[in-house]
């Protein structure tokens, strides 16, 4: 599975950063749906991209708010995602006696649907383009804390006329790390029920060992249904289902919202990326894994509570794993190296040579700012200390008091107006925690605060740290605020946020009272963060890809930012160290591999599909293979063939796609999706859902 | 399970320190067995520990060269030690078809019982005090780089003289970290087999979860017995088996090896611990945790080659996470200080002030030389960058034809003449190596190699760094150097071993050409580490340790080293969180706990134990506790009466344990044992052990 979270710990730092590539080759590129590539999809394929045709795919694609991707597959509100998208909803409507990851689900009429506790599905309705405002916005006189909280206001308060004109939820995207600002406005829906889910046996078959692996057996997908005023929504955008087999060589497009990408950040960025950012992260992450593969084996219900949390680790931790072996490829390195020495030398030559050369000095002291921030940045404003909901819930309510007292420019963008509907949905989220885990956690992440902050290497605010421990050891720590807290009680949220300013102040909830001493320094060191390395990041790229644009043209696209874009690729197999891989498996290929592993975890099969395997067409394929341009937040895109039809959904990429984060090759790197006939298949033979499977075949119910 | 590695990583860097503790209160202490703490024992438990009754026990305790403990429980070699000690063994003696750890194993009759490919079990004969000759060989002059040489010369003479007089495995041993130095002589047992292992199910029942925990239900035991010129050995000094139920308060002793503990450490020096060694140790611990993890998901042939290093890992870091917990509580930093503080005080008002600030300041300053070094260190001289066995072999063997060209006086250490046979024999065991996992681990290795040398914190030798990777990325640098290597082969290592330097020199061996590279640096990183900062602290602790003899006289105990301590204690439950702990658990519980997990991995059991359940005395003890001083090294220890009769065995500490590193507190601590009657009984009725029942039982085969 592709990460659902976009780079969770990644994003607040690398968000902004880009230059902009050189003209893409083969069948790169996330484009943009209002800046599509219909010239190259013309002569290199000879489709012509409609814009009646981008229309439909835009407006049946959905976002899905946990940072995943998927598509309506019926005129009535049905969205196909993967399993490893729904797995959140999945767990938050799981008990102690309902384990729905473990078992699955099928509502077989509506009235059996289950409402999910905090999701919202998103589908983008438009696209504005706003660089000019957003830019005349910006004194060019200001320095760079003016122009961030200039730049901010505008933002701000652009999405919010919006939202009140149009009703819709509206979000400024920063493309091209400021090249461009683009208004996106969605329809949302808050209103999602889960429909079916397969027990996640199958949905991840070959688990962590075969994850970004392939070939693969995994049938990861789930399906929703979005409401309007407790009906069915009525979507007559979406994708029609085209059961036939792929053939090598289909022209295959996916749609969906790809998270993070790095491709156009300088070459001593990505080395800091490498050297600093990554290696950090990923101590942390197998911290949470090994704590949390512990925590389970306890028992069958801490292995519920935490089933979820720690499929996101290892996924993440592989993932990151796989780029950072892409940055200590020197092959990989050299051919950036390559790149950027070509565009400078190529700006040396124009009168762009000053310009182009500061910004690289720019993006340089931007990473030397970091450093001396990084420990209380980290611990403090990503909140890597206190890894535990509950100080996310208390940090929400205490922001949402301080900032939602301030005219809306002024405001954090989190905190925005017309965010506000969308974070308070979080907020209320009726998902239960778990105190035990909650303790485990947030002592964990108290130890590592010690060790960050009070240790042998760059040291950060040691006078809060003792404030913050109050002369007690983390695991005393972490027991007594876990136990303390009453904001697992969500009628106590509601009334903390309705209380305003002066019910947080009088609150004595010891989680608020961290969360408050908390506030001030973590919003000084993100305040540097913002004008020290984000926003003199975001002018120098800027600059680097308005040079590109002149250089070069500006028929590229943006670094990824978790908004839709359009791929383009083929169904095609490849070859590593020696060996052939097929454009597709098979059912029999999932039998056989289940048997060759003695049925054992991951490689064990549900009773069910032991029984049924009599019933099933086992040369059908399961998971295919082409080389559409995907990453983390792609997961559950539709793939969909000329014709603009259903033909699979993506669900992963190869180890060789683990490098796209960087630099694109589909030389070996591939997106794996599951095909669309084994879904069919399965939904009829297997799960007895013949009505789900009608529906997607546009029969009525 | 305690660790039966005597804290593989840290030892190095900490084992040479020490001030000497206040008197040892309560049941505190790891004592000397020509030492022995007769008047306390006098006093406190009205008993005589006769010199006969200590050298019998002496001579029935058995050191077990991978880190453990163990005695003789028969005339004729039978040893028993923990299950997790034997690991190490069964591992290696195991093939993809025959897994014994899993499946566990009995030899019936002596013809079946398995010769272990590099066991070596030590028996300690006598003990001499050669302090005068060291400290006399040790120019008061020198300088400390002088000085490390001249006790090193001194030390490898005295043990060299030793073993050609006596033919005795001889080892000087610094104790007091530099107040005392005796010599050890062991008669050493090279030809050791396996009789009997329970299945790891069992054995290591609760797994994970349950490690360092009480209560517990582990039948952690394994039996072998040692062979001279193809005969069992004769041994006629064994404990007798006791199997009658203990009582709480009955005296019980330990006799085992404590690996290494801490207690002496400055406070400052402990903060070093808490802050630099201990969260960088647990980083690569939980790396490899993940990574192993991984790789036994894969397949069951994986999990079979990688589950003991995959235990290993797990309790490394659980033992080294709860000692960190301890130097994290601000209740233990404070009676540290308050220690210290009371000590430089008395120190103060004596004639021995300047030389114990001296000391203190010596020992800061030691820790300040380490920091610049600490990368190269770890990485070249520890190996952190080469995690591969076939390394390890490499530098073995670049490292014996280089140092046994030298004078014995001069040489390293593990290199004198005196050790070379213990040496060689792991140097040429025939246990398997696994090419998949060996490039896994060495790819890792190389990556954090990477991360830490060319980061962004402190560096270290870049340049040897690039040689090392030689332009490739980590995995395709581990494929090749796995790939290349002909050191899996053990007459292709004899035969480098036998051609001396001109076979090293010619070698194209890919990983011998790598440890020759890193050959230099890494023994220029050593010698600065033993100069300027083992040999000051050496001094430092050794002053401290002499102004503490003075003014609070010498009866008391040294820091753990692995050699053979005796520790007291009494049977005795405890009280933690307002629960109460019984003194022992019983089948029954084991039983119930088993069910209460749905017999779900690491709480399911073996077929047998569910068909023999109910032949079996279900009120039999299980697991005990009792208040006695070990640490990780003691796996295994006997655990005897005032008779001198073995009770039980000792495998594991509670969690409220894992601070003893530091300090000792019986308040809640405890040390975890299995009861004699529990292994009595499932020999009888589980596995149909009779005849070893018997020969334990005193009855001859």
């Amino acid at each position: 599975m592709t990460l659902r979270r976009p780079l969770l710990l990644l994003v607040a730092y690398t968000t902004l950063f880009v230059f902009l590539a050189p003209p893409a080759q083969a069948d790169e590129g996330m484009w943009l749906f209002n800046r599509p590539p219909k010239k190259l999809l013309k002569e290199q394929y000879n489709f012509d991209a409609t814009d009646a045709w981008l229309m439909h795919l835009q407006q049946a694609s959905v976002r899905i708010n946990n940072g995943g991707s998927g598509s309506f597959v019926s005129a009535n509100g049905l969205v196909m995602t993967n399993h490893h998208v729904g797995a959140d909803a999945l767990e938050k409507l799981s008990t102690k006696s309902r384990d729905l990851l473990q078992s699955g689900f099928y509502a077989s009429n509506r009235a059996d649907e289950l409402k999910c506790p905090d999701s919202e599905f998103d589908v983008l309705v438009s696209i504005e383009d706003v660089t000019d405002r957003v830019n005349a916005a910006v004194k060019s006189a200001a320095d760079s804390a003016e122009a961030e909280r200039q730049r901010r206001a505008v933002m701000n308060t652009i999405e919010q006329e919006s939202l009140e004109t149009t009703g819709l939820r509206s979000d400024v995207i920063t493309l091209y790390h400021g090249g461009l600002y683009h208004l996106y406005r969605y329809k949302k829906y808050t209103d999602v029920r889960l429909v079916f889910a397969p027990e996640q046996d199958i949905a991840f078959f070959g688990g962590d060992p075969d994850n970004f692996e392939y070939p693969r057996y995994d049938l990861d997908i789930c399906f929703f249904r979005v409401y309007e005023n407790g009906e069915p929504a009525k979507t007559p955008q979406y994708l029609k289902w085209n059961p036939a087999t792929l053939a090598a060589g289909d022209l295959v497009f996916v749609s969906g919202n790809p998270g993070h990408t790095d491709r156009m950040n300088t070459v001593r960025h990505l080395e800091f990326i490498r050297d600093c950012v990554l290696p950090s992260w990923l101590d942390v992450a197998r911290r949470h894994e090994v704590l949390l593969t512990s925590y389970s084996q306890r028992s069958a219900e801490n292995a519920r509570q935490a089933r979820d949390a720690l499929l996101g680790c290892q996924n993440g931790r592989k993932a990151r794993l796989g780029g950072l072996a892409g940055l200590q490829d020197p092959a990989i390195m050299a051919l950036k190296r390559a790149e950027e020495k070509a565009f400078r030398k190529a700006a040396k030559a124009s009168p762009h040579a000053a310009a182009c050369e500061n910004a690289y000095a720019t993006i340089d002291k931007s990473l030397a700012a970091y450093m001396p921030i990084r420990t209380d940045y980290e611990m403090l404003e990503h909140g890597q200390a206190f890894q535990s909901k509950l100080f996310g819930i208390a940090r929400t309510l205490v922001r949402l008091a301080e900032e939602t007292a301030k005219p809306n420019a002024d405001r954090l963008r989190e905190f925005r107006e017309s965010n506000l509907e969308s974070l308070k949905q979080g907020l209320f989220s009726e998902a239960p925690t778990y105190p035990k885990l909650q303790t485990a956690l947030l002592a964990d992440s108290l130890s590592l605060y010690l060790e960050r902050t009070g240790g042998c290497g760059d040291r950060g605010n040691e006078e809060l740290l003792e404030k913050v421990m109050a002369g007690k050891s983390p695991d005393q720590r972490a027991a007594e605020l876990v136990r303390g807290t009453k904001l697992a009680d969500v009628a106590v949220r509601r009334q903390l946020a309705e209380g305003g300013l002066n019910a947080i102040e009088a609150s004595q909830d010891p989680m608020i009272l961290l969360a408050r001493l908390v506030d001030q320094p973590a919003r000084r060191v993100r305040t540097i963060y913002e004008q020290q390395v984000e926003e003199p990041q975001r002018l120098a790229y800027g600059k680097l890809a308005n040079i590109r644009f002149t250089l070069f043209g500006a028929d590229t696209y943006p670094d990824a930012t978790f908004t839709l874009r359009l791929s383009i690729g083929t169904v095609k197999g490849y070859t590593a160290g020696g060996e052939s891989f097929p454009v597709w498996t098979t059912m029999a290929g999932l039998y056989r591999t289940a048997e060759e592993h003695d049925y054992v975890y991951p490689f064990n099969l549900a009773k069910v599909w032991l029984d049924r395997k009599s019933k099933l067409k086992l040369d059908t394929p399961l998971n295919f293979i082409c080389t559409d341009d995907i990453i983390g937040g792609n997961s559950g895109s539709p793939v969909v063939n000329r014709a603009g039809e259903l033909v699979g959904i993506a669900f992963d990429g190869n180890i060789e796609s683990l490098v796209w984060d960087y630099v694109f090759s589909d030389e070996q790197g591939r997106t794996l999706a599951v095909h669309g006939s084994a879904i069919l298949e399965s939904l009829q033979k297997v799960y007895d859902a013949g009505p789900l499977a009608d529906e997607l075949m546009g029969k009525s119910l």
